[in-house]
């Protein structure tokens, strides 16, 4: 059996299934501190007869296989969680081949496995929520460099008409801090699902996201991109999106048809799952090599 | 012997040489129309026993194997150019395994192997010049996806004491359009080499060039980043990047000391030469395979 945990700011979704993505049972536990979440974790999988675990993680993560803090979620403002050794922690009771990248990176990795992107070795997958942030499958591999992607802190130009300063607690206005949920939140005083008749809520995240995507498809050139989070369910935003893109762009980059190289999670809300559940087993296999 | 052609859009850089990127002869061709220019490229190499042929090219260029139009120079506002079958028309004299790529991703190619990212699996490769373009490597291979990166393109924010309106002519104020040389000579009404004293200058370069270095960065987190091109000659740019990075950034990513990590060509003007004799002999083994 296989383990999949996505490691997320809010919840931890843990679950046993198979490397097709079959889930057999998943449950979440609460994010609070390490020494509350953790043994819940932990004891869920004890039920079952792991042979390999994948791990989706919030961030930053150390995913230098290298370095002596692989496994570390390290530098998040959330407490009790900074430097902590997930890895370790999982492994001192589960012994097993054990495969760790971001969550959104295990979620490209679902998509371009069994979702929007199944079949093309490259695409990316950006999750609007409580943050922003995105994975990217390259040339058939999870892309990673000196470390991994953080593609929700790229610049953008604020609106004209937008007197928001943003709330990135390293640089203010980022796309981040101005487009993910909590800024929707603050600018426009309400709750994004009490916000879904008011059109310049979803145009004005519209024009920030096509923002990123610009400088997305100019750097990565990406096959596909699909675009989940919590935010991203109002489907509005999708077409403000597909056209501030157009007028950005202006012609530059020959693009396929934007309502189908843009899209929603194939996997829906399962992407992270399915993608850790595949971690699992390119770890396992790894270890088998 | 193998053949490397650096296809620029004011002269071709035509070369012969090893794959360990030894020149034995090399001359330079003005790029005026095909007509032209092609003959001369191609007399130069018919003295040689050419066994293989590495193109870089000024683009954009159709570099994916399945389409149609593969080896072309596409929608270039080059007269002449525009729809060019660059590939093809080699081919037609020289009937050997031709290696075809960006002029960019062909130098980042040559500094990954011999010059400053030499042994490293991850590189960009950014020319500031006549226009602004970059190629990287990514674990170890050319970045590829719909198509190659265009880089150069991505949108920065106005410096704002810059009434400078930019000269891109498909986004304006894109990178290229506020910062490339011609960029530098309109705004200031003068060449570049000829505003060496003028600090604001450079200090404004550096100021549109690392808010690139900062997406660059956090979408492909690189391990290694060149700076090259003819703007960059001017080596105080390097601290104002430097300098100006850090600023933006503001520690969110935990990077190598910059004057190591963005660094000058460690092939001189060479990179584009080298890394298409590497394309070459790449073209010359997959042949052999």
């Amino acid at each position: 059996m296989l383990a999949a945990i996505e490691a997320g700011g809010t919840k931890f979704v843990c679950a046993v299934g198979d490397e097709k993505g079959n889930v057999v049972e998943r449950i979440q536990i609460p994010t609070t501190v390490p020494e509350e979440t953790m043994p819940q974790v932990i004891d869920f999988f004890k039920k079952y007869e792991i042979e390999a675990i994948g791990i989706g993680s919030f961030g930053p993560v150390d995913v230098n296989k290298d370095s002596a803090t692989y496994g570390y979620i390290t530098s998040t403002p959330k407490p009790g969680w900074k430097n902590y050794p997930l890895v370790q922690t999982i492994k001192e009771t589960f012994p097993v081949p054990i495969g760790f990248n971001t969550d959104v990176n295990a979620a490209a990795l679902g998509e371009a496995t069994y979702g929007a992107a199944k079949g093309l070795d490259s695409c990316l997958y950006i999750t609007v929520g409580t943050g922003i942030g995105a994975g990217a499958i390259v040339q058939g591999n999870l892309l990673q460099g000196l470390t991994h992607p953080e593609m929700g802190h790229v610049l953008v130009r604020r609106h004209p008409e937008d007197p928001y300063q943003g709330r990135c607690p390293f640089h203010n206005d980022c796309l981040e801090g101005l487009a993910a949920g909590p800024a929707v939140e603050e600018r426009w005083g309400a709750k994004g699902i009490e916000l879904v008749e008011r059109t310049e809520v979803w145009e004005l995240e519209g024009y920030y996201i096509a923002q990123a995507l610009m400088q997305y498809i100019l750097i990565l050139s990406p096959k596909k991109i699909i675009l989940g989070g919590g935010v991203m369910k109002q489907k509005q935003v999708f077409s403000y999106v597909y056209n501030y893109l157009q007028q950005f762009l202006n012609g530059y980059v020959d693009l396929p048809e934007l309502s189908s190289y843009i899209v929603s999670p194939g996997l829906g809300d399962n992407a992270g799952t399915v993608g850790s559940l595949l971690l699992a087993s390119q770890a396992l296999q790894g270890e088998n090599e």
